[in-house]
Formats: structure tokens, sequence, C-alpha cells
């Protein structure tokens, strides 16, 4: 193997597929990076054998062959070399990496034992804007459980039905959906980790490209450019989301969504010393009054709003109201309401595509 | 107490004194900040009982009187609130903070049990210019030791000397020597912890204003404007420093500080692999040679140079070069060399005020 490349183009081909690179693993080799020099390209892999990222990129290929280097060494190594083309060849059993009056040599993996990507049959190929997919991803992956006792709830449903696409979360505690419309009308659901879209989402530059998704019994696959990530889809049974969203209410407020996330990030700075971080929500008239309680002190906040229906008291752990209204852009929110033991659904005024459920908590009077 | 301020008002003198609250204490006071309301004016204090720092502020003051508030609490409150005026009074054994719509009740401690800043007599004050004293710190204190076993080496030796200002510190394997002249000529000597020089530092803005030093046989107090800062010294007697500097040499070399600090950065990805992180200097007539080897592989690099003398082999631990190379402003450095097993002095080719000596480590030859 020997070609010769720049070393932005070698640090971007690392940078792409290093989030791949398995660093917890009884399997050396998954710590490597796959590079292959064929005809005029060079191919980069990385795999913790749940996701598998292979990014191509043009290259001066001298001598055709592969090897699989120790990803976090070779990235330091491309990192800190001089901003100039880089010769990267094998000797003696080791592989030199010159640049200018630098030169290193350094060990190897053979790269026959390094493993091979899945393949994913490309029958139906759903289109989507990157933009469009990375805001989707981020305003539903958060709402997935950490718990791996639970593997369901660690992935985001992707469910296309009648050329829409849903995407939903949830944790037990609450729910995030969002719909858009797509031109593939092939209906189709998988359950991706969500780890899997926030690799996705990162890997997505800001530019107004698109992306590619099939989906195969196991697998799911993103075709992005010259980068394609496959990550295994979550078996079981997703929720039936439907049922429990709420069609009614019988106290709908709007309210502005900035207060609202400020008056709560400083209500959470009390409750958060307690159990469950509540804080209570009064809506009385016109105003929303926010307050919690805890051996620390207390906290007394008022929004105004618009009101449609009856006042209501009730309380919802502090983190979950945060997460959502972060990820929210519409300047006001709609939050409609039941009893106090029943869910809050929050709605964007403008983007009508987003839903968020969030079960109250029972706190005692005072 | 009763008092009006701004928000940004507050959030300035919170985050002057915070530094100095302590961490880790088994007295719940010393987590709070103490704040005293008196005729026009807030004082500020936080203390670890090592540091002190207390700052003035102008205010509009209703009621005279003092508390202390935890400092983590009252701080992300103050940095939550509006951008507004904040009132803040007491009310029913609790501390009210109002601001706009929000109001906070939170818990107190009693002011009279926060302990005093010790006096430091202010005798003789050595007046010094804000950014002459942070570029004295930042290139000196790094070479501290951080081995709380050996106190002497955990602190910088502040030496004034007709009229000259030195700063030296030294851990047992490198040393670092800054000079400038002063205008006040009364002898005096302190070894200042160095985490006390570098919370002088942080409080130090961009501006071009003074600082005010003074020691006593204890303790060392700061004044910066409306801040002070009283630390205690170090107590023990520090290293006579002057006999270790070497005051000959048989090879002097001139090199490029950058491209020798690119070169080390680069040697020491794998020299970290080994011990010690040794790395060798080979000055061969007009190169100077870096390598370094170990169980991941090696690395080779030159660099063009001025030399004066004859050619030498040497090896550093590659990170006390590191160090130096980071706060050295001069686009060219002198090392001055005498055996393989002598200290290497660095000098900045402009600033004839600093030095920086390193011992060598011994590497097996290969």
């Amino acid at each position: 193997m020997h070609f010769l490349s720049q070393k932005k183009t070698l640090l971007n081909a690392i940078s792409t597929v290093q989030k791949a690179v398995s660093s917890k693993t009884t399997l050396p080799i998954l710590k490597g990076i796959y590079i292959e020099a064929i005809s005029n390209h060079l191919k980069f892999v990385a795999t913790d054998l749940e996701i598998g990222i292979e990014h191509i990129t043009e290259s001066n290929i001298v001598e055709e062959g592969s090897v699989v280097v120790d990803a976090r060494l070779f990235s330091e190594i491309v990192r800190k070399l001089p901003d100039a083309e880089v010769e990267i060849f094998l000797r003696e059993q080791q592989l030199v990496i010159k640049c200018q009056n630098t030169e290193f040599n350094i060990l190897f993996y053979p790269s026959d034992e390094f493993p091979e990507l899945p393949t994913v049959q490309q029958n139906t190929n759903y289109e989507i804007n990157n933009q469009v997919f990375k805001n989707m991803i981020r305003q539903t992956s958060f709402a997935t459980s950490q718990d791996e006792m639970k593997p369901v709830f660690t992935g985001v449903l992707v469910e296309i039905q009648d050329s829409t696409l849903n995407m939903v979360a949830l944790d037990g505690y609450r729910l995030a959906l969002k719909k858009v419309e797509i031109s593939e009308e092939q209906n189709n659901k998988a359950i991706i980790p969500a780890k899997t879209l926030n690799e996705i989402s990162r890997i997505m530059d800001d530019s107004d490209d698109t992306v590619y998704m099939t989906l195969s019994d196991k697998h799911a696959l993103f075709t992005l450019g010259q980068t394609k990530l496959i990550s295994r889809l979550l078996e079981g049974e997703f929720i039936n989301y439907k049922q429990i969203i709420p069609k009614e209410y019988k106290t709908k407020i709007k309210v502005n969504t900035e207060l609202l996330l400020n008056s709560v990030e400083r209500a959470a700075l009390i409750s958060r010393e307690g159990k469950n971080n509540p804080i209570k929500l009064i809506v009385n008239s016109d105003k929303l009054i926010i307050t919690s309680n805890s051996e620390v002190g207390k906290v007394h906040e008022e929004i105004d709003i618009e009101i449609e229906g009856e006042d209501i008291s009730i309380a919802f752990n502090s983190k979950y109201l945060l997460d959502v209204l972060k990820i929210i852009e519409d300047k006001y929110i709609y939050i409609d309401f039941m009893t106090s033991i029943n869910p809050g659904l929050i709605r964007p005024e403008e983007d009508t595509n987003y839903k968020y459920l969030i079960l109250p908590v029972r706190i005692s009077e005072d």
C-alpha cells in the first residue's frame, strides 16, 4: 500500500469514521480504522459492531493495499502534521507516515481480520433533506431512555406511512413525535438506536444535501454523499403511541416559549434539591404561576398567558419540561391539559407536525 | 438588610469572589458568600481559609445588614435572572431575591459565623502593571509541583532585590525564572502558592490597570481596584536557585519556537507510550533531529538551526519541553547545553528576562 493525500482530506476522513470506533472492546482490532487504497480512492471504515461508518475519498494511489491502524494514535498524528501533503506506505512491517520533515513509523493490524460491514439491500431508498432530518432527530431522540434494560425505549421509531415519515421517541415519562411529508410511498417501520441517529446528525454538515435511508429486517443504511452509516436495528414491539396521545383537553394555554423556559430553569434550581425535580404549574385565569419548594427555599414565577377552558394545577418533572422547551423554535407554544393526573400535551404554535406528551408527577399540596 | 442592584453587577461580584469558596470543607459556612450592605455599597467576601477574596461594589442600600448565602445556589439563581434590577431583602428568616416576575426565598447562614479575613499591614506596596504581572505568572507558575508532600515546590518564590522583582518556580525537574524592574526598592521575599497567583491572574481583566502587592510574615495581599485577595504564604526555605542556573555552555543553538513546539508535540505522541515520556534531541551540525521510540513505533523530525559549539545528543521529558514552548512568545529561542547529563537552558531570543532550566533524562542508546 502506498498513497499520497492532503492532511486535511485525511483528517476529514478520520473524523467522519472515528465515532464508530469502539472505545470499550475486547477485540483490539475494533479500536482501529480500516484503510484501503484502491484504484483512485481511499476507503476508511470503522465499526463497533453496532454501527459501522464507511467514507470514500479521492487520493493519489501509488500501490493498492489495505491496513488497520490504531484510531487514536493515527488521528492524533494526522492532526498534528503540518498542513501539507502526506505520504503513507508500508516498510519493514510498519506503516510509514511522511510529511515535510516528519516521519512516523507505526505498527498496524493485518486488514483481513477487520470485520466486514453487513450488506443492506437497497430496495427502497427514502430521500430526506439533510436539515429536515437533522431537525427531526434533534426534536425526538432526547426523549429516549438511557436505560439499557429496556432496549426498545433507547431507540426511535421511524415509521413511513402513506408518504408521511414519523419519528417517535418515548421513555415511559414523556413522548416526542415529529412528522414530515416524503415523496416515497412504500410503508415501513424500524426502531433505530438513538445513538445511531445522533451519529448521523453529527456527520451531516450544515449543507442542504440529501440523506438516503434504507431499511432491511435487521439494519438501517444511511447514505450521505461519500459516507455510509450502517446500524443494527432494535428488536421488539414499539408501544402503540397513537393511543396515548390525547385528542381533547379541558384547558388550553398559549405561552411564550422563552419566558417559560427561563422560568422553568430558575424553578429547577430549587426543585433539583428535592426528589423527581417537581415543579408546579398553576393556571390561574390569565396567568401561569410556576412554583417549587425544597429544603433550600422556594420560588414563585408568573407569566402572562392566553387561556381557553378551566383553571388547573399540575406538577411536572422540570427536566422533562426543560428538554422540550430547549428544542422548540416557535415563539409560542400551546399546552393542553385534562386533569392534574393526565398528561399534558405541548405543541409549537406554528409547527403542527410536532407533539410532546409529558406525564405529571403527584406532589403533596401546600 | 435590603438593597437594590443590577443583575450584571451582582453577577460580576459573585464571579470575582466565588473562586475562593471552599469546595471541600467540613465547615458548611465556607461554602457560602458573605454579603454586607453598608452605607452606599455592598461587600462580598469568600474564603477557604487559604485564600480570601473581597470585592466592593456600589449599590442602592435601603437597610444595612449582612448574610451568608450558599455560593452555588446564589450564583446560579443570579445567573438565571432576567437582565434587570434585583431587589434583595430579609423576610421571615429567609433571603428574598426579587426580579421582575420572579421571587426566590432561600435559606441563609448567620453572618457572624463567617471567618474574618486576616489583616495585612500595608507598609510597602509593590506596584506592578497588570499585564506584566499576569505574564510573569503565566511564564513561571506552571513549573511548580502538584505534589502537596513538598509544599515549598507548590509555590512560586517572589523576591524583590534592588528594584528587581524575580518570580521563580521549580519542581525538581525544571526551573522557570522571570525578572522585571519595579520602582519600589525595599527588598523582600515570600513563597506564594501557585494557586493564589493563578487566582490573581484570573481576576485581572485585560485592562492596563495596576496591581499592588503587600507582603507580611504570613500573608500576601493583592489589591486590584475594588478587589482584594489575601493569601497565606508557604513556609520553608526556597532552594538557592541562583546556584543551579548554568553560566556557561559547550553548545548553543538557535531554533524557531513554533517549529520546535510542533515537532515535540508530534514526538510526544510516541513517547507518551513509554516511561518518563523521553524524546531525544540530536544537534547535528546545522540540524536539530528529534526522535522518539516506544512500543507503538518511532518518529523522526528535522529542524534547521543555527549552532555555536559542539554537536550533542540529549534526552528530555517531552512534557517539560512542551510546557515552556507553549508560553514563549518570541519567534526564536536559544538552548544552551553542557553535556548530555547537564541541564539545558532555554532562553527566548529577545526577552532576556526569562530563563527555563530543564534536567535531562537518561535513555539507552539505540
